[in-house]
Protein backbone atom coordinates (compact mmCIF):
# COMPACT_ATOMS: atom_id res chain seq x y z
CA UNK A 1 0.00 0.00 0.00
CA UNK A 2 0.72 3.91 -0.43
CA UNK A 3 2.35 5.15 3.29
CA UNK A 4 3.11 8.45 2.35
CA UNK A 5 3.72 11.24 0.03
CA UNK A 6 7.60 10.33 -0.21
CA UNK A 7 9.08 13.96 -1.91
CA UNK A 8 8.12 16.58 -4.74
CA UNK A 9 10.66 17.24 -7.67
CA UNK A 10 11.95 20.36 -9.04
CA UNK A 11 13.43 19.91 -11.83
CA UNK A 12 16.07 23.07 -11.97
CA UNK A 13 18.07 24.24 -14.26
CA UNK A 14 20.45 25.74 -11.63
CA UNK A 15 21.33 23.57 -8.68
CA UNK A 16 23.25 26.27 -6.64
CA UNK A 17 21.36 28.47 -6.94
CA UNK A 18 18.05 26.47 -6.49
CA UNK A 19 19.45 25.07 -3.22
CA UNK A 20 19.82 28.95 -1.97
CA UNK A 21 16.37 29.74 -2.64
CA UNK A 22 14.96 26.79 -0.93
CA UNK A 23 17.40 27.22 2.20
CA UNK A 24 18.21 30.76 2.54
CA UNK A 25 14.78 32.16 1.47
CA UNK A 26 12.38 29.74 2.48
CA UNK A 27 14.00 28.91 5.43
CA UNK A 28 13.71 25.22 4.41
CA UNK A 29 16.62 22.15 6.03
CA UNK A 30 19.01 21.18 3.43
CA UNK A 31 19.94 17.69 3.77
CA UNK A 32 22.44 16.85 1.23
CA UNK A 33 22.89 15.63 -2.57
CA UNK A 34 22.82 12.38 -4.00
CA UNK A 35 23.50 11.64 -7.46
CA UNK A 36 21.61 9.02 -9.23
CA UNK A 37 23.49 7.48 -12.54
CA UNK A 38 20.60 5.62 -13.51
CA UNK A 39 18.93 8.57 -13.99
CA UNK A 40 21.81 11.25 -15.44
CA UNK A 41 20.37 13.04 -12.51
CA UNK A 42 21.52 15.05 -9.34
CA UNK A 43 19.36 15.43 -6.41
CA UNK A 44 19.29 17.59 -3.52
CA UNK A 45 16.91 17.17 -0.29
CA UNK A 46 15.48 19.67 2.10
CA UNK A 47 12.82 17.23 5.03
CA UNK A 48 9.47 18.62 5.62
CA UNK A 49 7.08 17.36 8.23
CA UNK A 50 6.36 13.76 6.33
CA UNK A 51 7.64 14.02 2.76
CA UNK A 52 10.90 16.25 0.98
CA UNK A 53 10.84 18.76 -1.53
CA UNK A 54 13.81 17.06 -3.90
CA UNK A 55 15.58 19.26 -6.29
CA UNK A 56 16.76 17.52 -9.52
CA UNK A 57 19.15 19.25 -11.84
CA UNK A 58 20.64 17.00 -14.79
CA UNK A 59 24.37 15.11 -14.94
CA UNK A 60 26.63 16.47 -18.02
CA UNK A 61 23.70 17.66 -19.62
CA UNK A 62 22.05 14.21 -20.57
CA UNK A 63 19.05 12.17 -19.16
CA UNK A 64 15.50 12.54 -18.92
CA UNK A 65 15.34 16.08 -16.58
CA UNK A 66 17.26 17.50 -19.49
CA UNK A 67 14.86 16.90 -21.96
CA UNK A 68 12.27 18.29 -20.00
CA UNK A 69 14.43 21.54 -19.25
CA UNK A 70 14.61 22.05 -23.06
CA UNK A 71 11.15 23.06 -22.87
CA UNK A 72 10.43 24.74 -19.82
CA UNK A 73 12.81 27.64 -17.48
CA UNK A 74 12.41 24.58 -14.61
CA UNK A 75 9.34 23.51 -12.69
CA UNK A 76 7.44 20.54 -11.55
CA UNK A 77 8.34 17.42 -12.28
CA UNK A 78 7.38 14.64 -11.01
CA UNK A 79 5.47 12.84 -7.20
CA UNK A 80 7.14 10.09 -5.92
CA UNK A 81 4.82 7.38 -3.43
CA UNK A 82 6.07 5.29 -0.71
CA UNK A 83 4.89 1.88 -0.94
CA UNK A 84 5.76 -0.61 1.47
CA UNK A 85 4.92 -3.52 -0.97
CA UNK A 86 5.97 -2.05 -4.26
CA UNK A 87 5.45 -5.27 -6.55
CA UNK A 88 2.17 -5.54 -5.25
CA UNK A 89 1.27 -1.95 -5.44
CA UNK A 90 2.73 -2.09 -9.04
CA UNK A 91 0.70 -5.52 -9.86
CA UNK A 92 -2.89 -3.82 -8.79
CA UNK A 93 -2.12 -0.60 -10.94
CA UNK A 94 -1.34 -2.66 -13.44
CA UNK A 95 -4.77 -4.46 -13.47
CA UNK A 96 -6.51 -1.11 -13.10
CA UNK A 97 -4.87 -0.18 -16.10
CA UNK A 98 -1.82 1.78 -15.24
CA UNK A 99 0.80 1.39 -17.65
CA UNK A 100 4.96 2.16 -16.14
CA UNK A 101 8.05 3.03 -17.97
CA UNK A 102 9.95 0.34 -17.30
CA UNK A 103 9.13 -3.53 -17.11
CA UNK A 104 10.20 -3.56 -13.54
CA UNK A 105 11.70 -1.33 -11.01
CA UNK A 106 15.06 0.38 -10.89
CA UNK A 107 17.18 1.85 -8.73
CA UNK A 108 16.69 4.89 -7.04
CA UNK A 109 18.54 7.34 -4.59
CA UNK A 110 18.71 6.00 -0.55
CA UNK A 111 18.78 2.65 -1.93
CA UNK A 112 15.54 2.68 -2.84
CA UNK A 113 13.42 0.03 -5.85
CA UNK A 114 11.45 2.72 -8.42
CA UNK A 115 9.07 3.19 -10.95
CA UNK A 116 7.55 5.48 -12.91
CA UNK A 117 3.83 5.25 -14.51
CA UNK A 118 2.91 6.95 -17.76
CA UNK A 119 1.89 10.40 -17.11
CA UNK A 120 -1.12 9.83 -19.35
CA UNK A 121 -2.49 7.65 -16.35
CA UNK A 122 -2.47 10.62 -14.46
CA UNK A 123 -3.76 13.58 -15.95
CA UNK A 124 -0.49 14.32 -17.20
CA UNK A 125 1.53 14.08 -14.21
CA UNK A 126 4.36 12.06 -13.92
CA UNK A 127 4.08 9.35 -10.76
CA UNK A 128 6.70 7.66 -9.22
CA UNK A 129 6.22 5.24 -6.57
CA UNK A 130 8.83 3.99 -4.52
CA UNK A 131 9.96 0.96 -1.97
CA UNK A 132 12.78 1.87 0.81
CA UNK A 133 15.26 -0.52 2.65
CA UNK A 134 13.62 -1.67 5.74
CA UNK A 135 9.94 -0.34 4.71
CA UNK A 136 8.56 -3.80 3.04
CA UNK A 137 5.54 -5.40 4.59
CA UNK B 1 8.50 31.13 9.45
CA UNK B 2 7.50 28.35 6.63
CA UNK B 3 6.34 25.35 9.03
CA UNK B 4 5.43 22.34 6.55
CA UNK B 5 4.76 21.72 2.78
CA UNK B 6 1.14 22.28 3.01
CA UNK B 7 -0.04 20.79 -0.28
CA UNK B 8 0.78 19.76 -3.76
CA UNK B 9 -1.78 20.61 -6.24
CA UNK B 10 -2.60 18.88 -9.32
CA UNK B 11 -5.32 20.42 -12.14
CA UNK B 12 -7.60 17.77 -13.18
CA UNK B 13 -10.02 18.28 -16.10
CA UNK B 14 -12.12 15.50 -14.56
CA UNK B 15 -12.49 16.10 -10.77
CA UNK B 16 -14.47 12.61 -10.18
CA UNK B 17 -12.29 11.09 -12.56
CA UNK B 18 -9.50 12.03 -10.34
CA UNK B 19 -10.63 11.33 -7.23
CA UNK B 20 -11.47 8.00 -7.59
CA UNK B 21 -7.98 7.61 -9.20
CA UNK B 22 -6.24 8.91 -5.71
CA UNK B 23 -8.99 6.86 -3.76
CA UNK B 24 -9.30 3.79 -5.72
CA UNK B 25 -6.43 3.17 -7.42
CA UNK B 26 -3.64 4.62 -5.17
CA UNK B 27 -5.81 4.03 -1.87
CA UNK B 28 -5.41 7.11 -0.50
CA UNK B 29 -8.20 8.77 2.44
CA UNK B 30 -10.34 11.30 0.59
CA UNK B 31 -10.89 13.86 3.21
CA UNK B 32 -14.15 16.22 0.82
CA UNK B 33 -14.17 18.92 -1.25
CA UNK B 34 -14.08 22.80 -0.73
CA UNK B 35 -14.96 25.11 -3.87
CA UNK B 36 -12.77 28.20 -3.32
CA UNK B 37 -15.07 31.20 -5.35
CA UNK B 38 -12.18 33.74 -5.57
CA UNK B 39 -10.38 31.81 -7.41
CA UNK B 40 -13.20 30.22 -9.66
CA UNK B 41 -11.92 26.58 -8.24
CA UNK B 42 -13.09 23.64 -7.07
CA UNK B 43 -10.57 21.31 -4.63
CA UNK B 44 -10.75 18.24 -3.17
CA UNK B 45 -8.17 16.98 -0.97
CA UNK B 46 -6.72 14.03 0.27
CA UNK B 47 -4.26 14.11 3.32
CA UNK B 48 -1.16 11.95 3.33
CA UNK B 49 1.18 12.15 6.39
CA UNK B 50 2.88 16.00 7.32
CA UNK B 51 0.93 17.55 4.37
CA UNK B 52 -2.04 16.70 1.52
CA UNK B 53 -2.27 15.84 -2.17
CA UNK B 54 -5.21 18.81 -3.54
CA UNK B 55 -6.87 18.22 -6.99
CA UNK B 56 -7.95 21.64 -8.03
CA UNK B 57 -10.68 22.20 -11.03
CA UNK B 58 -12.21 25.02 -12.35
CA UNK B 59 -15.69 26.51 -11.40
CA UNK B 60 -17.91 27.06 -14.54
CA UNK B 61 -14.83 26.82 -16.82
CA UNK B 62 -13.24 30.06 -15.64
CA UNK B 63 -10.32 31.07 -14.01
CA UNK B 64 -6.70 30.10 -13.51
CA UNK B 65 -7.41 26.15 -13.47
CA UNK B 66 -9.29 26.54 -17.13
CA UNK B 67 -6.34 29.09 -18.21
CA UNK B 68 -3.90 26.29 -17.53
CA UNK B 69 -6.01 23.30 -18.68
CA UNK B 70 -6.33 25.04 -22.26
CA UNK B 71 -3.01 23.91 -22.75
CA UNK B 72 -2.48 20.70 -21.25
CA UNK B 73 -4.44 17.26 -20.06
CA UNK B 74 -3.29 18.13 -16.44
CA UNK B 75 -0.54 18.53 -14.35
CA UNK B 76 1.25 19.90 -11.19
CA UNK B 77 -0.16 22.75 -10.63
CA UNK B 78 2.00 24.77 -8.07
CA UNK B 79 2.85 24.14 -4.43
CA UNK B 80 1.81 25.64 -1.10
CA UNK B 81 3.93 26.34 2.19
CA UNK B 82 1.91 27.23 5.24
CA UNK B 83 3.87 29.74 7.35
CA UNK B 84 3.39 31.08 10.35
CA UNK B 85 3.37 34.27 10.49
CA UNK B 86 2.27 34.97 6.80
CA UNK B 87 2.87 38.90 6.57
CA UNK B 88 6.44 39.01 7.75
CA UNK B 89 7.82 36.05 5.60
CA UNK B 90 5.91 38.18 2.59
CA UNK B 91 7.81 41.07 3.45
CA UNK B 92 11.47 39.06 3.77
CA UNK B 93 10.87 37.24 0.26
CA UNK B 94 9.71 40.65 -1.18
CA UNK B 95 12.94 42.02 0.62
CA UNK B 96 15.56 38.95 -1.40
CA UNK B 97 13.50 40.18 -4.71
CA UNK B 98 10.70 37.58 -5.09
CA UNK B 99 7.72 38.98 -6.73
CA UNK B 100 3.93 37.94 -5.48
CA UNK B 101 0.44 38.11 -7.67
CA UNK B 102 -1.12 39.77 -5.79
CA UNK B 103 -0.32 43.16 -3.61
CA UNK B 104 -1.58 41.24 -0.40
CA UNK B 105 -3.09 38.03 0.28
CA UNK B 106 -6.91 37.26 -0.40
CA UNK B 107 -9.03 34.18 1.19
CA UNK B 108 -7.91 30.35 0.47
CA UNK B 109 -9.42 27.21 1.48
CA UNK B 110 -9.72 26.58 5.08
CA UNK B 111 -10.32 29.61 6.26
CA UNK B 112 -6.34 30.28 5.41
CA UNK B 113 -5.07 33.52 3.82
CA UNK B 114 -2.93 32.80 0.68
CA UNK B 115 -0.56 34.86 -1.72
CA UNK B 116 1.22 33.81 -4.66
CA UNK B 117 4.72 34.11 -5.45
CA UNK B 118 5.47 34.77 -9.46
CA UNK B 119 6.73 31.15 -11.05
CA UNK B 120 9.38 33.51 -12.89
CA UNK B 121 11.03 33.58 -8.83
CA UNK B 122 10.79 29.88 -8.64
CA UNK B 123 12.51 28.31 -12.19
CA UNK B 124 9.07 28.29 -13.30
CA UNK B 125 7.33 26.71 -10.15
CA UNK B 126 4.00 28.17 -8.55
CA UNK B 127 4.68 28.90 -5.35
CA UNK B 128 1.56 29.33 -2.67
CA UNK B 129 1.75 30.84 0.56
CA UNK B 130 -0.75 30.29 3.37
CA UNK B 131 -1.78 30.86 7.14
CA UNK B 132 -4.23 29.25 8.61
CA UNK B 133 -6.70 30.47 11.77
CA UNK B 134 -4.67 29.94 14.76
CA UNK B 135 -1.95 28.96 13.80
CA UNK B 136 -0.01 33.09 13.57
CA UNK B 137 3.13 33.11 15.83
Amino acid sequence: MITRLDHVAIAVPDLERAIRRLADDLGLAYAGREDVPTQSTSTAFFPVPGTRIELVHPIDGKGPIAKFLEKRPGGLHHLCFASDNLDADVARLREKGWEFLSPAPTAGAHGSRVIFAHPRCNDGVLVELAEYPGEHQ
